[in-house]
């Protein structure tokens, strides 16, 4: 059995997503098994950018369209400074030819890692299976990651 | 021996909070022996919700004012908006019949999670052991977190 | 072999590195060896405390002024409140005699902790080798983690 490593992503902040996807490729590349749990604000990450969400209730509605999420439009953990963070970490990203956090992402599934939707965060939030991107494996719970977690040799919380 | 998950809280944040309990309720469903480490803002998280805290000094008084803490008055990681944010999970999770963090407070230390509030923050904070739940087991240093982690099956900073 | 603990440091907040440096002076001091990697805003921790960074380009020149760093300049992850939080708890920190946030970068590098500074975040921020205190042990990106990583009691994600 290969070894094993699980990340739970909870922030929904493009730099600790960049962070994530780094690491998880990484670990793909040198035949670790790898999964990432996007749960709360981490369900953002894997929003597809386009396209209203269809959320039942006004406050659904609200939660979802400040959050709307998708790879494209994460913030930053520190510097928002009205998006300009933001704009600048790109604009140098882009000059060093890093890859975007849509670009990490695509990579890091065609490397096998596994993506999963946490089906909890999508109850209370109002997220039904249709806001996400196709890379999206599974939908499961906290029992699941358990599963995955008590084998991991590297279980980290982002 | 069971097989361990060891989780330091160190956030004061409720979406974290509910994340840390939903990952410890699990593990004590499947058997795992679960140690809660509260540090720093996570002390929060753990203290009652109601009646001064008795601290020394005219700046301890005004840190623990503003930090006042109760799984009632946790706020959120993102979406302060003058606690709005706060509000409108606080509905959706209510809408759901999700369960509150105190709620989930008292479950987790229903199944056996063990709460250990960090001694060395209490110092810095003056904090003394009258300003937590009764739900805490024991009051402890960075020794007695690395004990039971060095043998955890998962491990994680929240 | 001795048993290892891995923190990867990605926040720069003055907190969050009190509490990473007192679980690797922990850790230590019962004969684990213990890697930390500073990423990110954590390259923030171990910038040296004077002098102006050399980068090139005015946008990197801009990021790394506003993200100056260095130990003595951290802030805190709640309560900033124009710098009035991080004061009062510089205050409280040295009423109760807890070392600074430097003292400890100093001790945990004594008691035999590596420091190794994320490369990858090195170019995307523009910064050079110049730019760090000189208790950095070397300079090297996702793979030399998760070599560490990988064989690692205690792996968090600060």
């Amino acid at each position: 059995m290969a070894e094993r490593m699980t990340l739970i992503m909870f922030s929904g902040d493009m730099d600790k997503a960049l962070a994530a996807f780094n690491l998880a490729i990484g670990a793909a590349s040198i035949g670790m098994e790898v999964s990432m749990f996007f749960t709360f604000w981490g369900l953002n990450v894997i929003k597809k950018n386009e396209g209203p969400i269809k959320s039942k209730g006004i406050m659904r509605k609200m939660l979802n369209f400040m959050n709307r999420g998708g790879a494209k439009r994460l913030g930053l953990s520190k510097f928002h400074m009205f998006g300009m963070g933001k704009w600048m970490m790109g604009k140098l990203m882009k000059d060093t030819r890093f890859p975007s956090p849509q670009e990490l992402m695509t990579t890091a599934h065609q490397s096998g890692v596994k993506f999963i939707a946490c089906t909890t965060s999508m109850g209370i939030m109002g997220i039904g299976k249709e806001a996400f991107v196709s890379e999206v494996d599974s939908y499961a719970g906290v029992a699941t990651y358990l599963a995955d977690a008590r084998d991991g040799r590297i279980n980290l919380f982002i």
